[in-house]
């Protein structure tokens, strides 16, 4: 059984995992993994930060000679920038006054954390609660990913709308996996442009834009999930993992909303049976009935609010001497919709894993695939 | 630590559920919960079988003198129906050809779970899948409303959407509390009007119709669910909840999907301090920042999907013979959105009672308001 | 994956138990569970009580024509003795002032208990902390039986000692399991005697005994729990089982505390290849080394102390008038360590049941034996 | 809610663990954790590669300023010696046949291990079983200590015996905690000079020896653990805690198996009410009754089994060829008795702090503290 535990401050020493479950015997491709820790990084509209910080995963434990042992595979994204925060964050003693953020930044953990955890300074919040975090769980995702490869199930997404910027057509796996692009991991180009530019306006506004993304699996077999306990159910249990993302405020499952308005006649994917196999015309149930996977391909929308950490600052108070303030602001994004589409990958492949190791058993990648082979399709 | 199991078939003895953690001394209200079984069961566009069914529960263990002992709390809503059941269904030996579902129904698990759980009567599969298995769950749900009450936290939450009758206006909890109809839980009276009109039309056609529904959280003090980890974040444990639910597609907290058309500077809720408290004019975040409680009212909306047994039939194909086929179709509703209503309150009262419960920790009720009294607020 | 939630008062309505993750299509023998039922009734030395109950299971849910779904299994033994309980413990308004108990008894839970949960009746705590919780841990722990047995896993046990009378022979499984005595499940008949005369003088002097048993598995190949994290091993998660039965005070694996004074040379079962074979010519170990079933029988020895209800009453307090007073009463065993064996098997194959179904994944009877069959030996 | 997640392997880069659920603003004491390390390295009969690590913790998050965030907290045990075992065992590619292990070792994981991983090298597997794996639970465990710690909870313990030299004495809290001498944690020094002879002439035999170790817990209030579920019975958790342990065999508490041949009536702890307090005459049953601490300390004994790494080498077989041969033998000690004392310890303060945790709730040490001294006694 899988799980994935994570740990680390935004400007501490680095990001951490430990990975539970990880069979014994899987190749583990680290450039890949460094590679989407670089995509995670990119996209029009991002800050200063991320070219600071160039991201590479250190595997701790868990690898030998680039194969896993079965044994918990530990993870570190070390910060690059520690070194300058050092003084301001050891687990030593250090000097917590001059990093002191007080005020409170709406949009953030900043408020609410600061009264749950009985603290005066919002960093105390913040470094855990930034989206900083996500750096491991893509490191994680990728050797999720690479798991989930040698079953033939991938995942991918793109960038359906920045701002109000919104492609609304149809697009295939391969057609997503091929042809997203670089700058804001969007298929429409004319619809890029657009979105560019809403972005180039926003950040001479020192304003900041949210988006919608979409997530596919495809090669998922059927009978994943289970419709027998609620905690079981696939929808739930991603929903559950897209919402745990940082920004995300929505999320829904194939035609999701948009159901709630049609006819059940309309509304439906019908049964066929065609060459030996159960087919359907449509998936608008984004491969999901009754909390089982049914062999179409997943599809998965989530919703991500605009950066609340705006320049030119949101209206806010000093969370100690209750003063009118500015919300704090370092040097921040404008857009990071891509960068959360690929988190949001890494929080699916996370979740489908978890589900196929509870499904499949198994202590090595040679049963693990003959199990996933004997399935029924 | 509260948890919840359930078990039971459609047309078995009943549906069952055991709660754990309930602390002890929390006094029971049998006829709020049977109110809520009921509500559970009506609204206009419900079949023939809600009138056969009119569940009561009742409470086998862990309650003594209407008085909660700290022991697991099981529940039982038996099927009215069952005597006609028995000879189809019984758990000793039973007649299982005769009640044979072969038809699988697109839409149901009927398919998946066929293919997952190797049978070839969809029964086996439909028996537990079905919406059925939600009236217990209701039942525990106001085990964990009258919880949460003693704590003065409430839930609420009434129906935005039947197909395409849709109410876009902005309710104050009590408005909700107060003004949600008997018939489909709706706000606005001339909306309502149309959705029964849209309701008639798809009976005439044996079509069915989907919705939106919102639910509020109010008096949940700031600081429940965590940053600190992704499995603790108060949205995502809210929306495996609500996706759990049977026909949910979709889950969204404050402005959801919108804000991802929106600018930063629209989408945030400011901080301001007036009369000793941390305020704020607008609560777009609905209640969660950073995946934490922020003190205000939760909102979160879900999309029901149309009800996937039409009358009228779609298209599908017999499971064992191949052979194209009408989707099986027993009674059913045309329109169960306040019942998903229903379930979904059910839903999101056990999860902020889980999370409750292990934020204050503590045996009886006595410490859970000791405690809860203590928070900041 | 399996789970085991029970339930239920010694004086309510019954004891009830859902388990979670049995597969589809298994067989269940409703009779075998009774007899195990009827089993942990019995045994010499037994008071009042048991005669009453007779304790039959009924099955709720997850079953259907004798075949199980896949879906939650739900359990119910009913108590017989309710309708003359019903006044003082009905969930609904019902007189607590009647069978209020207030001299705490040395050796339960009752004092703590009372402390824990705030309450002033001793019966709040006993009713729940009871060994009659065991019936239905009893009927689960014969589904389990049913599961593994359909993997050729048996488990089976037998008492070691009562009191003083211990039998220190060497025993192989089928000598157990054709071998144990009805009277007190022990193997030697001279000894068994000699713990008879032990019980019957226990019983004129109103005092009790307690004892220890062995158990054993027979057939789970090796590789069952893991070396890889604490919490998997599989000797830790079975000693939590056993610990968990009421009474138990001491568990050991293989030779247990007798190691401690062995030499290396001494304590280690060396290995052997014979006929294509890994063999051993001991099993010190008990069939656990390093967290993991190695593929040789286990075995476990529970200690279970004397019952702690005395006829004669021990010393106490009036936990209300803080006077000295005679510990309560009601009738009572003089030794049930019989009864313990029977339930510490229950304990024992529903570990056995989980940790199985963790590392054979799968949903149906069908798979798990493939799979099962296809685990190295 | 507290977890404690462990990884590393014992010639990898080093020993991880991420704690979960420690509350803000608890101060670090990181040279007390680095003291613990050292004595878990110590004690008369080992061997040399204890005097080559000479561990020290690293905290890589959740600590700032030596106080928690409330955010996980990261600990590294660094391998000292990874430098010179980098090109065998580092996570790139590195030489897996230099320091192959095929004569697989009784008493360890790794012919069971090899089985289950399908691997032909037992390095595969022992470097994950290895006993190492205990010196970063021993670094969480003194942050649990100083956790219970600031609720005057204390735990201690020390050697009942080595090999047949036994100490049978009683002794109280402090006798343990002031008396235990640093050879072989031993209170009698008669007795520990038996045992170090008979270690000296293990050793002159390549032999090796192991013992009894005794814990115990002060200062904890009354009511945790539960009698209400079985999964919540405190002597459970804490057995299962204790069986983790590399080498231990058997687990007891209070007078344990001794308790099997008493009587009741001299088995129980008799209750007395005195100046304002119940109080007990004795303590067999080791602090717990009914699966719930009564106040009284806890007393928990575990068995160590003898080293299974012997000088002299025990019969085994060379796992590919077949070939009998003498299983391999790097260094090791004589006997890790005080050792395993260090590391019982460890998860028996892992297991406590997990259980306040879940009674207490709480975010906050202030928290913790109010909440726990609002406790009864």
């Amino acid at each position: 059984m899988i799980t994935l535990t994570t740990a680390g401050e935004s400007h501490g020493k680095g990001l951490f995992a430990i990975i539970e479950g990880i069979p014994q015997g899987l190749k583990i491709d680290l450039e890949k993994i460094n590679a989407e820790l670089l995509r995670r990084q990119s996209g029009y509209g991002r800050g200063a930060r991320q070219k600071i910080e160039s991201d590479k995963v250190e595997i701790l434990s868990g690898v030998r000679n680039l194969t896993t042992l079965g044994s918990p595979v530990t993870l570190a994204v070390w910060n690059r920038d520690y070194e300058n925060w050092k003084e301001f964050m050891a687990a030593e003693g250090c000097n917590v006054e001059a990093r002191k953020v007080e005020n409170v930044r709406p949009g953030h953990a900043d408020l609410a954390g600061m009264k749950k955890f009985g603290v005066s300074d919002a960093r105390n919040i913040l470094e855990r609660a930034s989206a900083r975090e996500t750096a491991v769980r893509v490191a994680a995702g990728e050797i999720f990913r690479q798991l989930l490869e040698a079953l033939n199930i991938e995942v991918t997404g793109f960038v359906r709308s920045v701002g109000t910027s919104i492609d609304k057509a149809t697009y295939s796996f391969d057609e997503i996996q091929k042809g997203r692009s670089k700058d804001l991991c969007m298929l429409d180009r004319k619809v890029e442009e657009r979105a560019k530019k809403e972005i180039d306006s926003c950040k001479e506004e020192g304003d900041t834009l949210g988006g919608v993304l979409e997530l596919r699996v495809n090669g998922l077999k059927c009978g994943f999930g289970s419709p027998m306990t609620y905690r079981e159910k696939l929808d739930a249990r991603i929903a559950s993992a897209l919402m745990s993302v940082q920004a995300v405020k929505g999320v829904e499952v194939g035609a999701g909303f948009s159901l709630a308005a049609m006819k059940g006649s309309e509304a439906h994917d019908e049964i066929y049976y065609h060459e030996g196999k159960f087919t359907r015309g449509s998936n608008r149930a984004g491969g999901i009935e009754g909390g089982i996977a049914n062999g179409q391909e997943l599809v998965f929308r989530a919703a991500m609010k605009p950066i609340p950490t705006l320049m030119k600052g949101l209206n806010t108070v000093n969370f100690n001497t209750k003063e009118p303030a500015k919300a704090s602001t370092e040097r921040s994004d404008v857009c990071a919709v891509p960068a959360c589409e690929v988190v949001c990958e890494s929080a699916l492949l996370c979740e489908i894993a978890k589900v196929v190791s509870e499904r499949l058993g198994g202590d090595t990648i040679i049963e693990w695939k003959k199990r996933y082979g004997e399935l029924v399709l």
